[in-house]
């Protein structure tokens, strides 16, 4: 969450609209691709400028148009022209510090979304933000990096032609991009659910101070987790009940499907939560418990050999009329004497089920 | 609560709506019963296709139709088709990791239910999925295995066709399905109470590391129970409050009720969480005073015979020069010092409250 | 609150309406009291049933039918066809694990009440189920036990024949009646503050492991006492806001101030938590405390005594050439040398302010 | 907070309406003080009795009583009669465990207000409930006690006939009353403030079990704090966005300042509470470090001593063959032996840091 | 906070409206800057006093006045006259203890910010009121000091004449004002992110008394954050959706801007929140565990070395008939038992893997 907070801080001063790309510069080039299509047809092509673009005339063709790359701030300025985006939506898209949110700017929709991918390795979870504009029948799509894509099987329905997704409209195309990133979650939480039940173990069986920091991490997770799913429930709840025409009756029903999944996901959040707490408090608890098992030992053995010790000692003292030490048995009858203390003494701490 | 994000994740990226059935392949064949009635008289039987099935013409009969097992396509679909379910309606009653929900698609109430079972050998609580779908006079009800039933004391009311559920209508037999399910709740709570009081008398009187693991375990219960009770206290109250026709006025005053058992279950399960954690500081501060008492032996131990030893150790001393070594009565008197050194020490304690 | 899921669970697969008492079965009878008062006037006899009763012609007339002990299912379904009350009603009024709870059935209103009982001896709260139905001039009243009575002082008001209650309808009656029970709520708490009070003080002044569970029973106490009383908050609110016509508009304020009296009672109950916690504070923070004290009287025991010994350890050595045990002086130069060690000690130990 | 519910307690099972005085008994009169002014004058009196009052013809003068001391029921009783107070709102004046409320009877505005006194000796938080009954142009303000008194200010306003007080109606005096209250809020929480200060300087510098107890008490003087103001947000509130006819809109204004003012109080409280939760958490985690410090002390000392101890020991041994005994330079060898074993302990603990 | 409180507190019986300035007194005087601008063209100039300043005639030109400095009574009374603002706008105003409000009165909106600034050397957050009265083409900012400055960004935007912000109206002035100040916010999160961090490793790698004291102070800087930020969220909430004629439609896509900002900074206070809790948990747990290493260090010592001297007090008991002593190779072997006895407990705690 730090991030959201540096990439802010540093356009404070500058007037509002004002573009500033807070990612890493790139040389590589924006990756612009557009796809067209209707129930019959589909025609995808990458075009190097947007100024190639020529909108389709066809009404009943939906045109998708998806922007890999936010560090070409021309590119962006020229979508921003050529679709009329608000200064405010063009400055949301390119500082991706922002929260998930909805914005109705009568024209379109701009929703922004985080698309999150767990790095195996680095133990690690990331961000990229993807940003939507949604007008009556044209999708516009920026993401930060190309490559890593979940929008690919969305593209593989359209193009094959089949099912829903090649008759319905732009806002259809809009849900299912959404639903893409959202079902994306659920991957990221079955990840961390097993690596829970991993730690869970792990902690039970032997707590170490290591398994302390790994819960600290995973708690850490889950607050950046919850911050960036948390504001979708309220963008998707506001595009389901909304009144925007842009969203059609016949899409609701299939929003509201959404809706479930994201409560679902936020409940599993704050399972997991609860979860990592409990945990904690195992942790915790077991290190008193060996605090408690260290000093039994140290009581057991200072029990024993303290008492033993003295008698040893008044022994070793070097008293001139000392009776016991002319004894012919006195030694053994001592070293009898002693060992039997020592044992009523493990019995006593056996009773006390110290042992 | 894995189990939920799991079955959807192996769905991620296929079309909304795609039929995947996440529980195990079973060979067995799904089992169909419809069961006819009226005020008058009931029919059952059980069909081989609902390709036999035809509708009976009498409005005032009550169809409801039972399918035990989810993991045959080809039935779900022809049912789809028969009573024009919605596509996602398909999907979320194969797809079992649903929490409750009430969805009205203006023709049909559909409402996803959690059968609860406590398995008494493994201590462990198992859910099971129950839809219902809701038409004027039909009654649909999916069941993702066969033989465990909470419905039987429903079914043995209509065809014993005594009391009110022969005379009313398919919101009536909705009612009662739900209620059975909603009062199987309170025979596991029933359960679980009995395991936590067991457990805190336990804890009181002997606290061991292990019960640290049972009161985690049971958390980890109250957090599923709760993530699969919860939702159902919104989808009882839109039944009871909606506008939809499906449901007369006069099964309002018994979803009331129903109400009122969700709410008192809810009430329990979190009356046993405060409970649980009532007992993990019980048994947190008992780790305590043990450390404590362990402490106190130690101490007095180590009060009583440093001393002593010290004593013992500066007559054993080997100065040429030490007068109380010839003494006559010297070893007895250091003796009778000593003891009375030690007795003081106890007495010490004693004031202390340490003995 | 097991009790009101055992009671419940019992009847799992019975048809709702069924009249199942859960409580103990008794062999004296059902005791049955008419009570007919007008402003002039008061008539109260017992009956022995209620085939018996002949209602009263006179409108000005308040008919108030009180009825203790529910095992009889004959009296109270004899009751439930002359008043036509609804099978739910009676299934509430005999199953006695009820919460608090209002319903308006058109002709009559349906009151559960908990009275609430302190067990001195016990040191244990026990509870009892009122059910009140209210008609336009006739309230029934419904208790699990004869004998302990709160509605006496209301019955004695009735017969002075003074002040306002004499006056007024049926609403008024049921008002007084609830607020009796709200009043005792008052009594329990003032115990309960006494109680906390004096656990306080102990706890202060000598906090033993005793506390501990007595601190564990008194939030268990808290959570029923919350479970039996905070649905009643909304009871009395909607009984005040409400807008059955069986309520008129003079009772409101009275209905207010009751209201009023539960809000103060949950907030009351809600100190006492926090109270309890901040004692479980103080006494978790005592035994470390304690732990703390304890160490030092070992470390400073050990610091003293450790060096000495070793000291007379050095000194018991069997050297041959050990020069200092030849001086003449040697012996009380080493004692004085262990005596400023052990002096010295001491004072450092006070400067610490272990001391 | 025991005291609001001893007293009720007191009055179960009378009629409501009863006026039970629940202070002490005094022998001293009340005191009835009659304020009348308007634009031009102002003329204020002491009156024996109310018997005596004539009310103002004038409809442009404000009439302000004010009676100091609810122990006699007659005059309180008087009151009522000549104002038409409802019984109710009788025994809320003398019932003094109210909570901070507004009730609106049409004629009149009904208002509990507490006034805090802070006891600096007693180090102790005081409350004193003040009633306002506001009419058109009558306030009627009743106190427990004479002497201690807010309102002065007030008085010296209307008296020096500055200032907008005396232009404005009896909706404006009720606002200055209030805010008189309010204000005296802010002195209570500063001298809180303090005392919160200094002991958290306290506990950072040197933590005993005596803070734990202040700390302790601090928190029951929030939660009180928090019981007697938290209830007057909503009061403040009802009369700023109320309805009631006797509140002129002018006034309104005020009224949202009042409110404001609540609310930073609210609000002060609570951070006050996290402030004392979080000195508790350093109090605690003290208290461990040391039990941690007197543990290192303990381990150090033992750690250098027991092996030196041993060594003696072993050359305390009275075996006939031991060649070091009999080495020339034996003696200052094993010296020299326990010094750097010693000193090499010392040198290991600095490492660990221990010292 | 406490500052809050004790600068109202000053002033307890004052009549509302009082103008008290709570600052300390300076003897520089207060700066006026007066800046008209419109589209074309844009005048700044310091004025020494209000009764300079002429009104502009053109309803197209923004004015905007800046106070620096409350000290100043009369000026603050002149403005007061000028623009008629309210007297609880004026006491407001110089009573700088406001939390962020917004009132609305008709003429002009009354907004209440709170500057912060982060003392790098200090380790401390400063606040400053700066309140904001917008009439429909005047806006009059007050600020408690000269110097440190948020608004020169702004100031130079409309100077340059560039951007929108000479086009538009006085709400966007105020909404310009208003983001300058959300802004900087962003940089004081995320220099305690920063500091969060830097302590969250070293808490991590070395955890010592000292960081306690250091995650208090960071406790203790977001509760002061929390409260001073939290009410923005609802005062830009209000002008967002507020109905004053005094904000055009046009600048409300830009007030949710600022809205969603705010919402970003309470989530990241929230967040920072949960982590300091999560560090203080770490850390509380790290005492844990070196208690429990430096116990095991104790305890193996002790283990160790109790034994063998015990060992080496028998032998050094003055027993005439010890036959051991008289051995040859008694000693050796005697020493050789204690070795391997040491070196068997070493291998012991390696398995327990205490070492």
């Amino acid at each position: 969450m730090k991030e959201g907070v540096k990439k802010i801080s540093g356009k404070a001063g500058l007037p509002p609209g004002t573009l500033v790309h807070i990612g890493e510069k790139k040389s590589e080039k924006v990756r612009i691709t557009v796809m067209e299509y209707n129930e019959g047809e589909c025609r995808e092509r990458d075009i190097a400028s947007l100024n190639e673009y020529i909108p389709s005339q066809d009404k009943s063709t939906i045109t998708w148009i998806n922007i890999d790359g936010l560090h070409q701030m021309d590119v962006i300025e020229t979508i921003g022209r050529l679709f009329h985006l608000h200064p405010l939506t063009l400055e949301d898209i390119v500082n991706t510090g922002q929260n998930p949110k909805l914005e109705d700017y009568r024209d379109y929709l701009f929703i922004v979304l985080k698309m999150l991918y767990y790095h195996e390795q680095k133990n690690f979870i990331e961000s990229e933000q993807v940003s939507l504009c949604l007008y009556s029948n044209v999708v516009i799509s920026f993401q930060e990096e190309p490559g890593k894509d979940l929008f690919d099987p969305v593209r593989e329905r359209i193009k094959s032609g089949k099912g829903r997704i090649s008759k319905m409209g732009a806002d259809y195309l809009t849900y299912s991009l959404i639903d893409a990133v959202v079902d994306s979650y659920f991957i990221i939480l079955e990840k961390l659910g097993e690596k829970i039940t991993v730690l869970e173990e792990k902690v039970m069986s032997e707590p170490t101070q290591k398994f302390l920091h790994e819960i600290h991490a995973m708690k850490r997770e889950m607050i950046f987790l919850r911050k960036s799913i948390w504001p979708l429930r309220e963008v998707v709840r506001s595009l389901e009940r909304g009144d925007s025409l842009l969203i059609q009756d016949s899409v609701h029903i299939y929003l509201r499907d959404v809706y479930d999944h994201t409560i679902r996901i936020i409940e599993t959040i704050e399972t997991f939560r609860d979860i990592l707490s409990s945990i904690l408090d195992i942790y915790l608890s077991s290190v008193s418990n060996r605090i408690n098992a260290v000093m039994k030992v140290l009581t057991i053995i200072a029990t024993i050999f303290m008492p033993l010790t003295f008698i040893a000692g008044v022994y070793g003292m070097n008293f001139r009329h000392m009776p016991e030490l002319e004894w012919r048995w006195g030694y053994p009858l001592i070293l009898l004497g002693m060992a039997s203390l020592g044992i009523s003494m493990l019995v006593f701490f056996r009773r006390k089920k110290w042992l």
